[in-house]
């Protein structure tokens, strides 16, 4: 059976591993490790050692940045930290970010953090068990949380 | 018992670990380490050398960033430093930075100080010794220094 | 018989791979790997993995990054973490990123991803068995996409 | 008898090194290592090399980045550098940057250069040999070439 | 014999390396190895790679950045993978980067170009046989490719 790790934060304002931990769970049957940490930033050492002590095939790692522009920085920097944290495990984290910015008020937020949750985890159960169907969708213009944009 | 590293800085125009400090006292028995550098550039080696020399369980790290353009650089460089230096050691280093441009005076500065150098101590007992408190908390937007944001 | 990895994205809205492909066939003989992974921020450990598990001569990294300063940011973390994996395989990894921002309308998208594609898959084909031929053109104003700058 | 590495740049407006040099004199013996190389971009491996040469105490690596926004880049490419070469090598190397654009003219310029090499081979002796002194001063505001800001 | 390494890009529109060479030609007797890449963002590994394999005392790495932001980033990019294949190998790899912004037309550029690629090109010859030349100059506000600033 598959093993996914999920790594999230306090910070968020939206509950997005439970959202993405029911969608993977409406299509496949896995072991499921989870952790919480503060913030973003605390994120890339969460998941390099919850790789390192559980070996799960895939890790999903969730945050909400806020609107600030030194939000946006400790965003940056976390986002370095988890690909770095990738290439030293040689295991994908998914990134789910979720910005305050990228909407105009709450209710959009709500709804762009919940669509955005399924979409990756959908993405994730495509990447452990269907890498086929993920070739076919190359180049297809797919966005998680916003409609997508399609192909050229 | 656990053992808990920090580092802080001259540059800093606050306390700040002695009040991280004090506020886990409160909670627990722990065994303290403490290092002092000039800056924040210097924090991510000195929180290595202090892992890897003494072996804490969590090490927090304080720095104030002045309100130049320069400053807001150094600590972007710092931050990136922190985050591979917890990579590079598997242990969280809880980054406790009070920016100058956050608030409008001095007062508030000092509030804001005060107040996230405890709601990072509290967060660190949490991933200390309360693991599953902190999972309760996931996507309910708090933070820390300023008042939650709460959950969407 | 040289091997070539290639990895894209569901997120590009053209099938970038398919036309570097395509032009690499016109020219040599070669064993093809390739991976599609959702965002350009999952190329860097989908790039390292498929180094490691397939030993390829050179891999082609292919992106579309969005319209928005959050697209920029992703991008830029890519790269950072592409040119990483290169250096922790001592392996090409040729980035071909498409910017939306480069143009002006999806036409001339679709023709500058097109063009891009073919110039790169080019550039892969001199690096792996013309070297002299790059040799030639040092300094020359080469560009990829875009109609040649020319030598000063 | 404490060993002490500098490393200092061609581009450079100021021997900040001898400056600080003379400084650490005044109060401490101790073995000098000194190297110069052209600009701040070749002060990471030349600090990373002296280090594993010469095995020293600590490092000062001087420099002095010009005003225009491409210094500034070259400016934040070196401090990440000199950050990671710190994490690799387990040794503080103190950077002690000028910007021109800090101050208004040459002769404030030379002042800062002056009293900031200074300030910063101060903390070099406390950091080698007076670790409590800077324990007292933590969150006191000091501040390295200028007026110190102060604690709150 | 000194053993230099010279990568450089087709994307440039100068041939700036052998400018440099023949600077180095005039000065000392060295042996050659040089490799051409596509761009900038290639020339890390291309440089860790020619270092791995050919073991030269110094590299140098040159580029021509173009005028866009895109180009800026790419160049960023670049610098900082230079930087890391430097701490990687213990090697200097002097960075000869020429930006089209900074000067207002083509032919000033050709002229900035080569004055730049033979003032680093003297900088390696005394990087690897007059150490003590380029200690004196420390601090003189020496500069490659435009007038020398000169020291405070």
């Amino acid at each position: 059976m598959k093993k996914i790790g999920f790594v999230d934060t306090t910070f968020a304002r939206y509950d997005l591993a439970k959202e993405a931990i029911r969608k993977i769970e409406q299509e496949i049957s896995f072991k499921k490790i989870k952790k919480t940490v503060p913030g973003v930033k605390d994120l890339p050492v969460a998941c390099k050692t919850l790789i390192e002590e559980h070996n799960p095939d895939i890790v999903m790692a969730f945050g909400m940045p806020g609107p600030e522009e030194i939000d946006k920085r400790c965003a940056d920097q976390a986002s370095h930290g988890i690909i770095k944290a990738q290439l030293m495990t040689n295991t994908h984290i998914i990134e789910v970010f979720v910005h305050e910015r990228e909407v105009q008020d709450e209710g959009e937020l709500k709804e762009l953090a919940k669509k955005r949750a399924k979409d990756h985890a959908q993405n994730v159960v495509k990447l452990l068990m269907k890498p086929k169907e993920l070739k076919k969708e190359a180049g297809k213009g797919k966005r998680e949380g916003h409609e997508n944009a399609g192909p050229l």
